[in-house]
């Protein structure tokens, strides 16, 4: 090529707009969360029905039907059993002629197995109607009844043990097969299918995207989380499990697939922080001839489609447990904030927006007043604040000890002070003028007689990292003590604009804030030869918050051999270990871009989960056990021959013994 | 429990049918394998259009719009260039001033750089129009160009020499990115998609099944398939990849999922075998309260939902480099055969059905002509035989004796022989009297002029394998010599009854022949407590055959734990390998069974490709080599140390050096 950027060869500044965008597409009405299916075409010498679909049509048409289940509960010596799937329970009712004749079976049957139960429905009598069940109006007179395969006497809990009393997580991780059965574990398992069917059919029925597998077997990548090696028979070669398809998709759109997406699972080790799993799942999208704005987009539309409708969500609580009401959908488009502001006002890269608790700069007024008296502020230092309204009379002393200590132990050279109104219109620290509370109120946005000011000093990074901490604390403590602070929604927020490096942890170099791949911000993109000061290059990244939780994170790629190979220089990271991504970069790559959606994060946040592990079939511990199987455990000598493997002296430190 | 069989309590044989089952589902016509999607909503700076979906209502509409692509040829000194996008190819045509006056830097374009072209349609001069194109009939007047990203000068291989000379699949597979950009590797990946998304929605949509996300990273597991160890950081203890998720999948029937599917990666350290690939894709299936007709029924009402339709089909032939016809889908329900009848008759437990070449029993007619002369057959011996209807002008001297290597290697102690008709209506061997000829004629179901009869003798068993394979070696040559003899169909095929257990190929135990979770025929359970030849014992497995290839394996498991116990038992494998299912077995567990469907492969048929590493985006090699990122590789030390590893002397032979 010529000497000339090619990319505007041979019409710099030509308009790209030829024609104007269509307008988002209308879709139709989503399916139910469980659809009505013919339950019985597979299945019918067993069963006819679901226990919990069981209505009072049948009831008239006074035909014998038959169900299959788990005995949930024995009431009443024997007349009432309640048998259960995943629909819902029936109550089947024996007759005393019954009780009678099978009364030495009857009490040998245990709780939990699984019944088949064949009879006529019938209306409950007048006044045994539960109206909390949604078969309560009526029960299945027995004709026939069989234990299709008994239970244990003593399970470690069932499900109906629960309804008194929850179970420790390690027991629950440990039988997960009866864990599972629980109602809202059967809601949250469909809830995440249903999500992932939509957005599966949103992507590929009606915006042309292509389900591609990608290897998970792949070869060590350079930078990044920690990678699971996998041994091969070759000796000393080891493949590492990928920690995600970065570089199969943007491979696959050198190779022209265009539109790409998976439901991709993802390894890393991350053994320390203890709301990751080794493996997880994320919907990862590439697209090529797209800028930020069409993925940003993209992702509206997608989540737009795809998004639970209110009565969607109402079935999925409609079960005996969750009876929370359903939430409406998030607001559409998703409003944005750069990386500074949310860290500014948030002290956060992903801020709550469920509430305002905005952080403020007070360091003349902080200056002025000597507001950590003796305690010097060094210079360049910035004071902070934020007000949690009505916060002041809920936060006793042993919680503002409490924060201290966080501050001290994790935010070291950060000064922490609680500033309050006292009845006569002064702030509660004795040395602070009458007019130092009106300065104040006006520099914070407003104090009222029970609120309570947090304020941090110190540098400002650390300062309002400190700061955002506090808030998220402070606001957990106040809802806990019975004041509702944030908003019941579904608040979404793009943040834009994140640097592109960051300087190393370690040594003196920098380390990018992504990943290697991501383009700069065009109007940066100079910075990037000019050398100096990296951290002020932006780049074309975006994460979406939802709630204070990353759902999804992604960028514009790097599309020029060239540019990729400097950044990689800048990262010290060896071309080599990325050889045929260059090579691909350099056969005719078109630009593009992509993000990835956590899809435990997202499902936990909409089934209103604890947790991650309570929307994953089998999750593993904090430290990557699986207490149900026991993974990972020893394996035989002869494997680790075959594998060319031996096994080194301990020398990190044990950490067997973990509770789950 | 008391003593008696709970499972018919208290009505032994109680009618299973009080409604009958609902008649299979109608459903609407399927989508289009490429939906026609506003293309342009993402992306709209950069196209309007996809250059093969431009049409003449575009030429029509006489607007300006704008394509991607890559630079597929240059024809006539610059005159026309073809751009490619995965949708097709479009002309676009310079004049003579903007070849003029961009004539140096037209020359330095490589083939495959990215462009963008900005123009008006217009219909082709009288005479131009190429119908082998879909865009054949128009070309864009250039207006604008620019190059998005050029392409190096020399790439291993475009898209164009493809047309020209194809390339070695070691090449293909380094560069699979340039692979992958032509029009069938598209072809088969967008149907790949169109299949999954389709099954999905079936099972989702229609069927009341749950995708459920199962653990990769496990424990090892008795028996099946050499799993791939995983390090994992505590010393000494290692995750195995999950050869399958078949005891997740239980333990989910366990937890009364009821219906559950995962489109599932399976990870087998298979090094030997150059069809198999490390991971592999299944769509993997499991119902309770089901028996093996109603697995059978779900798995074709499956195919019938998502067999892409004729006119899909063609669609996805509607690309430069396959124009066959589209065949029509497969007849349904499907034909079943006992493995029994499919080894007398086919020699093989996955007949291919598109040809018949039964195999039929010649061995009195054998004895008492002598067939193989003084060579002694064993007492116990067989003789088998086959007609190849037209085959003995084709299959010369040079033929027969490879097959006579072949079945000497690999068939020992099996002997062969072959016979014609002479003209005279006599058999082509000297020694035999003229009535043989119509004594065999009636044997095998008639001899013709030009058939060749392929005949084996020796132990049964491994005389019918060796015609089987006969059979297929037969027909391949004889269809490679341009006689057809498969049917040009979709052919499926249940095979059903198979042995539970077989001897071990090594020591006197046993081994399963499907896996050790499968329940025994109800017919033969009482054969398993019964002891002595347990080959006798037929399992509830079922195998679905296409067109001679596995395409589906199942069964119904085993649901009692003490069942399953002696099962373990009889195979020699410690329950505690396997104690979170037995435990899970004894919690209650309903009847359950399921199957997976392989996906490379029923892709790989549909598309008529000739590999499934042809329907792979990456696929490895036959030793399990990333070719492209050079997988796997040596890892350094300090991840060696923190993974507790060292890699031992090499004992195994060097396999390092593989071609693809």
């Amino acid at each position: 090529m010529s000497s000339a950027h090619p990319a505007s060869f041979p019409f710099p500044g030509a308009p790209r707009h030829p024609l104007p965008p269509p307008p988002p597409p209308t879709y139709r009405t989503p399916p139910r969360l469980s659809p009505t299916v013919p339950y019985n075409r597979y299945g019918a010498a067993f069963r006819s029905h679901l226990c919990g679909r069981v209505n009072l049509t049948d009831v008239d048409a006074q035909r014998s039907i038959s169900v299959c289940g788990w005995l949930h509960k024995k009431r009443m010596d024997h007349r009432f059993w309640l048998l259960r799937d995943w629909s819902g329970t029936l109550q089947v009712t024996l007759d005393d002629r019954q009780r009678t004749e099978w009364a030495a079976w009857l009490g040998e049957v245990a709780l939990e197995s699984v019944l088949r139960v064949s009879g006529v429905p019938q209306r409950r009598p007048p006044g045994q109607a539960n109206p909390r069940m949604a078969t309560g109006q009526l029960e299945l007179r027995v004709e026939q009844m069989q234990v299709l395969n008994p239970a244990a006497a003593r399970l470690p809990f069932t499900c109906a043990q629960w309804e008194a009393a929850e179970v420790g997580e390690p027991v629950r991780m440990q039988y997960r097969y009866l864990d599972l059965r629980r109602a809202v574990m059967q809601r949250n398992l469909r809830l995440r299918s249903w999500l992932l069917q939509r957005m599966r059919r949103f992507l590929h029925d009606h915006a042309g995207f292509v389900d591609v597998d990608t290897p998970y077997l792949f070869r060590a990548t350079p930078g990044g989380a920690q990678e699971f090696p996998v041994a091969s028979q070759l000796p000393g070669k080891f493949y590492s499990l990928a920690q995600s398809p970065q570089q199969f998709k943007q491979l696959l759109m050198v190779a022209g697939v265009d539109r790409y997406f998976q439901v991709a699972r993802c390894f890393r080790d991350e053994s320390n922080n203890p709301e990751k799993q080794p493996e997880f799942t994320q919907l990862d999208v590439e697209m090529s001839f797209v800028g930020m704005e069409d993925v940003l987009a993209l992702v509206e539309d997608l989540l737009r489609f795809s998004w639970p409708a209110p009565e969607i969500l109402a079935e999925a609580a409609n079960f005996p447990w969750t009876d929370r009401d359903a939430l409406p959908p998030p607001a559409f488009p998703f409003p944005r904030m750069s990386y500074k502001d949310a860290m500014t006002s948030y002290g956060t890269d992903k801020p709550d927006t469920r509430f305002a608790w905005h952080i403020r700069d007070i360091t003349p007024w902080a200056r002025d007043y000597r507001l950590f008296g003796n305690t010097p502020l060094h210079p360049g230092s910035t004071v902070r604040a934020f007000v949690a309204p009505g916060a002041a009379p809920l936060c006793k002393k042993a919680f503002k000890d409490a924060l201290d200590t966080l501050v001290k132990r994790e935010y070291p050279g950060v000064l922490l002070s609680f500033l309050t109104l006292k009845p006569d219109g002064s702030l509660s620290r004795a040395a602070l003028p009458r007019e130092a509370a009106a300065q104040l109120h006006s520099l914070v946005g407003g104090i009222q007689g029970e609120d309570l000011v947090v304020v941090c000093g110190g540098p400002e990074e650390r300062c309002l990292k400190a700061l955002g901490r506090l808030r998220l604390e402070t606001a957990d403590y106040v809802e806990k003590n019975g004041k509702s602070v944030r908003e019941d929604a579904f608040k979404f927020l793009w943040v834009v604009d994140f640097p592109l490096f960051a300087r190393a942890e370690e040594g003196s170099g920098w380390e990018t804030v992504h990943h290697p791949f991501t383009a700069p911000h065009p109007e940066d993109a100079h910075l990037l030869q000019a050398g100096g000061d990296l951290s002020r290059i932006r780049g074309q990244h975006y994460d979406l918050v939802l709630n204070g939780a990353e759902v999804a994170g992604g960028s514009i790629r790097l599309e020029r051999a060239a540019e990729q190979r400097h950044v990689l220089q800048l990262l010290q990271i060896n071309p080599a270990d990325v050889g045929h991504l260059l090579a691909g970069l350099d056969s005719g790559c078109p630009p593009h871009g992509g993000i990835a959606l956590g899809l435990d994060r997202l499902v936990c946040l909409l089934a209103r989960a604890k947790s991650i592990r309570d929307v994953i079939a089998f999750p593993k511990t904090a430290q990557g056990r699986d207490l149900m199987a026991e993974a990972p455990c020893s394996l035989p000598g002869k494997t680790l021959q075959l594998y060319h493997l031996a096994v080194t002296a301990n020398t990190a430190p044990d950490r067997s013994h973990d509770g789950g």
